[in-house]
């Protein structure tokens, strides 16, 4: 007889299956076809696994890993907000606060209570594991638009100073890839990929 | 100055991003939209965390997720395999291996060591992390399946002794998910999803 513990955990994994259907800006390498959030999920969980060694800190790396797997999981309700927006804030909103209760509360208690607590670590950032997750999140569309001749910050007007500045955040998780980040940025200002 | 540990790690990074191309057989949930490896990937990574409480042993869970994000990589050189096809073999094959050491082989050596030796363990499916993985990779597919109104099943005809036989795999990881998966297969009977 199916418990009622595992009803709930596999009705929240049928749940999340939308996020496949929440499409980014950014485009896939070499590619004009955009990404959506579970292809994005996975590539962040492998870069973290693979670039762990330059984190600034030892960072428990199961964690980093859990906080990448779900920390789009609340743009199923709240949908995806472009970086670059200048309408509307890319931070915590209300609509993800909201989401996170609805569909983590689809779990049980306990753990409904673990992937909250780990999705709102995730987003304020403070800890090593958050902010080594948070480079990564930053570094994989830069990976994407220098692949792309410029990608979304030609499609989107994006400048030098815009980019720079939302990017510097990787810097707080490994100052190894900000020095490589901050190389590719000045790359395709040279290239014409972006503008001065 | 970019080392070339880091050029190496990026490059693999590149590498993977082609496995957002590999396209199953199998649809996503209540959908005729066929998933692709990486969502895939991403899916059974997170069931393994929801689901490993019901694994049968005590599981290192960060290596069945290794496992899980890793597993279908190989599919970028050697495609993916119906799990029904009765013309190829689903088991590991030379194609697979040579896409293995192709592939993993991009890392710096320690790291290319490290994914082979998972991607292996996965395959020959012998510990108690590859037997746990390898049950989440055939639960997914048998959720979506049911989900889809006998998906893949009606559409390739597969009845339901080939169904009972290939996912009889699960109870080797956990037995409380073979039960559940059982009585989904005979309601799917029931139903007329599936042919008895």
């Amino acid at each position: 007889m199916t418990t009622e513990k595992l009803r709930k955990q596999i009705e929240f994994i049928k749940e999340i299956d939308k996020i496949k259907y929440i499409q980014r800006r950014t485009k896939l390498f070499n590619s004009d076809r955009r990404e959506n959030d579970a292809e994005h999920s996975w590539h962040l969980a492998i870069m973290a696994l693979v670039l762990s060694e330059h984190a600034n800190c030892d960072v428990d790396i199961l964690k980093v890993i859990k906080m990448l797997l779900i920390h789009d999981i609340v743009e199923i309700d709240a949908g995806d907000t472009f970086l670059y927006d200048q309408n509307k804030n890319h931070e915590n909103t209300v609509e993800e606060m909201k989401s996170a209760k609805r569909i983590f509360g689809i779990l049980p208690d306990k753990q409904a209570e673990e992937f909250f607590q780990i999705w709102t670590e995730f987003e304020e950032g403070n800890s090593n594991e958050a902010k080594f997750a948070k480079s990564m999140d930053r570094l994989e569309p830069l990976l994407q638009n220098v692949s792309n001749n410029g990608g979304t910050w030609k499609e989107f007007g994006v400048n030098y100073e815009t980019v720079y500045n939302k990017k510097k955040v990787i810097k707080k998780g490994s100052t190894e890839l900000w020095k490589y980040a901050k190389k590719l940025i000045l790359d395709s200002v040279e290239k014409g990929f972006l503008l001065k």
